[in-house]
């Protein structure tokens, strides 16, 4: 007998159909002798309905009370799912986190799990009784609800995973796993049946939306196995683990896109230390995030000096960086808010040079432009006009014949 | 400064422009220098919509979870509150069950409030800080979400009135007070300034739907002087409190009366010990509760016994007493559902017993056939036909001089 943890999303639970699929899900896994623990999210897009009520009320509520509101969604789906597991026979109770508690940070909107008390759930599991665990919300310190960020629920499941020593923590959504990219763009794209969590970090960073950054870190750091299923059809989903061994590496995993980039680039500011400080400082005091950020080699002293923001962010930022760019003459500005974002990840490229330059010559066969390029140990991302972003990364698939299963 | 405890009803917080109405209201009592505690139920209609999400989830829900569903309800408009509040630029911070704690016997749907931890809220007092507490729910010791029946808000309002040792415990509701019978049926039924807990209670057992009879007898029981108010008009509204002195107690109050009456009346049983027993028992047996209970004088050894049910048990207990009439031989059983009850309270009818000879003169006049008549020390009720229900209030209402304010 193992111990899984389940989670089942927003979509999951969407409806009072979905509900009792999402109880039956359940009842097959007890059926089979396994020990239960689930958590859920709020059904559907109460959470936003809560947030719009909210803004209704006072366009800039107060976090405290936002909090306290939000985690209500949570405990109306644990509570119909547990009169649904009921319906089926099986023992159900629903938790929240006042009750079990799960003590976070006191950070309204964004607090941290910091302890989850797991002597009652420990005592469900024992009598047979499945607890579900309401995702995405905590206790402060000083007893107030706090929630922690969206996509939460994944991190709660997670953390309860490793505070029962769960065998896997399984994260039920609508997409049946983790695939080499995205299928409604590259039809042959193929589900994967493992990922190491390395990998993982770099697609969910690179805007890969089937799991949340922050759960998989969460994973990662205490080697929690993670499966991601569907909750709608039956299938082994992906599994993400910790890394294979060398030999079994694949060279590529997978290929994540994003198209909200915008590209800033300033060009021939002088080379001498405090320009790229002075460049980006405006910019983060505006609370902008910059993702890419790529400095050329200088060329007679002067460099180019390029970055990307989010394309909501592009306005605001070129003008910020026009702004500091005027103290520099002979410094140009540039931008341009139709660009793509595309991101080749796998473990093996840390041990194959072969990963660039198969990558390069597939754009340039394609006659793709690539705008600016940065790398990490196991990633390779370049940005791309926006028209090219499908051909590229059909290309690339092809290239690198993800759409086959590794022949090990 | 005096403490004041608000409560505001579902219809009170119905609706965002409601809720800002609200904390206006709660606003101008803070700004006049007094303390506020605000308890809140659920926004408009939103329980009787968990309920049946409940019931499309499972027609019979577990009663622990339907509770920790229901319990959701408030927590929602208390954190919408204490935002409009905040809005204002008043310091205000909710409170749910689980938070104060706001303890109760472990009776899920009926639980009954046993203790309530008041250190947070009169910090919060202290602090200048609006408490907005969740009404109708409670912890029970294990921990589990309670609710305390409907109505329940005006009761966790009085305990916590008690608990603070307020001033005062405000109904704020959708009426502007109690009347002296229902001004939809009788146009020159007039607002009440005060009245005895014991006349309250007699009311609202009588059908009377501004107070919940549980609060009343709560804060009878402690002294704590309640004052129904509108959440939608100023007004003084209408005090309930110790009895007046002797001598400025009104001889009529008021007049209460309920539509969903049904009577059964077995005529011609044998007079001995048992045969009243013999009938009820098959009746609550079936959970039907019964109302009034006549038995006339016996007449040569045979008796008439009636009672009057909720017209939606009359089918059910007409069959069943037919069956335990049917062990006594002559008896016959004779039912009528299209009976009224009316009541008319007053502390003053106890030193006077023209109340009761007033009200048969005027029935009579008015060629109104009393059915059943039952008293207590404060109450006289008749059960009539039901068309001549509204005909029977006017008179009386005239009868006894209501329409006209106590020369005290």
């Amino acid at each position: 007998m193992s111990l899984i943890v389940q989670k089942y999303g927003g979509t999951s639970v969407g409806s009072v159909a979905r509900i009792h699929a999402v109880a039956a899900q359940i009842a097959k896994l007890a059926g089979e002798g396994e020990q239960v623990a689930v958590v859920v999210s709020a059904m559907g897009d109460t959470t936003d309905r809560l947030v719009e009520l909210a803004r209704e009320v006072c366009p800039d509520p107060d976090p405290r009370e936002l909090d306290a509101l939000l985690a209500t969604g949570e405990m109306i789906s644990t509570a119909l799912l547990a009169m649904a597991l009921r319906r089926l026979g099986l023992k159900a109770r629903s938790w929240n986190a006042l009750q079990l508690p799960i003590e976070t940070t006191a950070h309204p909107g964004r607090a941290r799990i910091s302890r989850i008390e797991a002597r009652a759930l420990k005592k469900d599991l024992e009598s047979g009784i499945v607890p579900i665990v309401a995702g995405f919300q905590g206790r402060a310190a000083n007893g107030d609800l706090t929630t922690i960020g969206r996509g939460g629920s994944d991190t709660t499941a997670v953390a309860l995973a490793v505070v029962l020593e769960a065998d896997e923590c399984q994260i039920l959504t609508d997409v049946d796993g983790v695939y080499t990219t995205d299928p409604r763009m590259v039809p042959e794209a193929r589900r994967l049946d493992r990922i190491s969590f390395e990998e993982m970090l770099e697609l969910a960073g690179q805007g890969s939306r089937v799991l949340h950054l922050r759960c998989v870190e969460f994973a990662a750091r205490y080697g929690m196995k993670l499966r991601v299923l569907s909750s709608f059809e039956p299938g082994p989903g992906t599994l993400i683990c910790q890394e294979y061994s060398k030999v079994e590496a694949p060279l590529v995993s997978g290929i994540a896109f994003n198209r909200d980039e915008a590209a800033i680039t300033v060009a021939n500011v002088p080379h001498q230390p405090g320009v790229a400080h002075a460049m980006l400082k405006p910019i983060s005091r505006a609370a902008i995030d910059v993702d890419m950020i790529v400095v050329n080699a200088p060329r007679e002293e002067r460099v180019d000096f390029s970055y990307t923001v989010h394309r909501d962010d592009y306005g605001k930022a070129l003008e910020l960086t026009r702004e500091a760019a005027s103290g520099y003459p002979g410094a140009t500005v540039e931008g341009d808010d139709r660009v793509a974002k595309l991101s080749v990840v796998g473990s093996g490229m840390r041990t194959h040079a072969g990963v660039a330059t198969r990558l390069f010559e597939t754009l340039a066969k394609e006659f793709i432009n690539v705008r600016l390029v940065s790398t990490s140990e196991i990633k390779i991302s370049v940005l791309v006009a926006e028209k090219d972003l499908e051909r590229a990364v059909g290309a690339l698939h092809r290239a690198y014949g993800l759409e086959r299963a590794p022949s090990s």
